[in-house]
């Protein structure tokens, strides 16, 4: 079995698992990118480049690597590659290469914090409040419902890019109307929480979860994380899966507010935190190749890993 | 022989580069650091915490380390400590314990942007032309000496951090009106270049040095960088050796414009990108344990380097 794992950037680790789990079954990991300086690109079975996901050959490439190495699967890293590879699901049906990703229609709720928020309230799955217009947020200040800080950030797009603080009114409306697609939030942020879920791809149950508590970010990243038993987010995460369509791997960012747990967001693709879950035992890689190989995955009973770990991630370097 | 890495932090490979070379020789490397959470501290023979360098016990605890672990000299991976350990000199003397460092006046140089430039001007060495009042800086843009756009940066502290850039005068005046102990460079970066050099502690001549242009960066550090050979800033950097009186470990940041080179900024210590230079051959680590066995290191001759490799940082994992 042939796994090709595109926009694999800077993600190693994730390179390393797959090779790791394929390789004890006679399978390789492909790994493309746009970027020949891609460090992932040299911790897998065999590497090729691909155009930027933008532009007109980007399919075509990847299609013919996807005949040459004998592709039986694909799946990326980065979001906007995502909902490409959905909408083409027909073409890679017809080559019988399999996708290991939500839907077309779950990615573009996930891609979408506006949609993601009416998608998750209409479910009655706690999340954090989010607004598209300063005027509903001005109301719900007046009616007592929220109050300051507000974040304003983009609408599309990872979790700490762009992120803004509004303290009064003014600040507000001025950031708010500084670009085009930003939306509201309450900072509900006492505590932040990534979970890594895998739901399976075949009957879309819950297979297994990772709750880390998220210690120091870097660049955006999770840069330590502390795993964490967590009765109230073990009990969102399986309402989560029950009442939503989303399927394989996905990373769920969780705030705790006031003693209440809300999801921030969903990111419907490996978290730049997974290596932690793996690391401490919770291999989401064996359940992608048993489904591969039209087997169901055992349903979800209880916890599969122990609580307490810390995780500190550094540089490696990689010379060409 | 035992060497101890001060604040060790993120800096995993400096731990393990030490550790390699030491171990050889029947030595071993104490890390240390404030945050028990530093992953470099889970690679070095022999860790422990100490409190931080503005604490009023750092010294104390520092010594009792050295003396546990039987330490033959020292080092430090962070700026605000270098100066602390120089300063102390004579402590450290009388237990026996060499600083690999440079001394507290070119520490002090080296730290201070404006003393950087003045000192460099005044040894005829070409350097980023750094000034700490914008009327000078007006004045050489009426004389036609300098021109727009200028960067705005904090005298002291590390490259990246807090860099803004002036298009015009009001912006310019704006810019360094924001804190206290700001200064202002002409924007001189057409390409931007890091220099490992290697000064022998012994008898401060050229040992070795390394030169790498930056190819992208990533929270304030090079990420990604290709080694080359460059007549002009070995040429640079030459002059640079004989003319002042900087010891051991240096990390120079040089920029070209308009096909001229200048030293930006002097890091008496480890850099971040020294990983490429040791990947690449250029072992400082084995100068250090020539030094401390009160060996002379070979004078500098030619490039002990291959110039066109390519040097990718990726994150690696560490579950405590």
């Amino acid at each position: 079995m042939n796994i090709l794992i595109s926009s694999a950037g800077r993600r190693v680790k994730v390179v390393q698992y797959f090779k790791e789990n394929l390789n004890e079954v006679n399978g390789k990991v492909i790994a493309v990118d746009c970027d020949i300086k891609a460090p992932a690109l040299y911790f897998a079975d065999e590497k090729d480049i691909i155009p930027r996901v933008d532009n007109e050959y980007y399919l075509e490439k990847l299609l013919n690597i996807c005949k040459k190495y004998k592709v039986d699967a694909i799946l990326s890293l980065i979001d906007p590659e995502l909902e490409i590879l959905a909408a083409n699901k027909k073409v890679f049906d017809e080559l019988n290469i399999k996708l290991i990703l939500s839907s077309l229609e779950m990615l573009a709720i996930g891609y979408d914090k506006q949609a993601t928020y009416e998608y998750l309230f209409e479910k009655g799955i706690p999340c954090v409040p989010t607004f598209n217009k300063v005027e509903i947020v001005e109301r719900k200040i007046e009616q007592r419902l929220l109050e300051f800080p507000f974040i304003v950030k983009p609408q599309r797009g990872s979790a700490s890019i762009g992120i803004e603080i509004a303290n009064d009114l003014e600040e507000l409306k001025k950031l708010f109307a500084k670009e085009d697609n930003l939306i509201i939030q309450p900072f509900y942020k006492d505590k932040e929480f990534g979970v890594d879920v895998y739901v399976d791809l075949i009957d879309g149950h819950l297979v297994d979860f990772f709750i880390k508590e998220k210690i120091s970010m870097r660049s955006g990243e999770t840069d330590k994380s502390i795993a964490i038993h967590n009765r109230e987010i073990s009990s969102l995460i399986r309402d989560f899966v029950v009442e939503t369509n989303f399927r394989g791997q996905i990373d769920i960012d969780c705030f705790e507010y006031e003693g209440q747990y809300y999801i921030s967001e969903i990111n419907p693709r490996f978290g730049g935190g997974y290596p932690h879950a793996y690391e401490a035992g919770v291999n989401f890689m064996k359940y992608i190749i048993e489904n591969l190989n039209d087997r169901v995955n055992k349903k979800y009973t209880s916890y599969n890993y122990e609580a307490g770990n810390i995780m500190m991630k550094y540089d490696n370097v990689k010379l060409i």
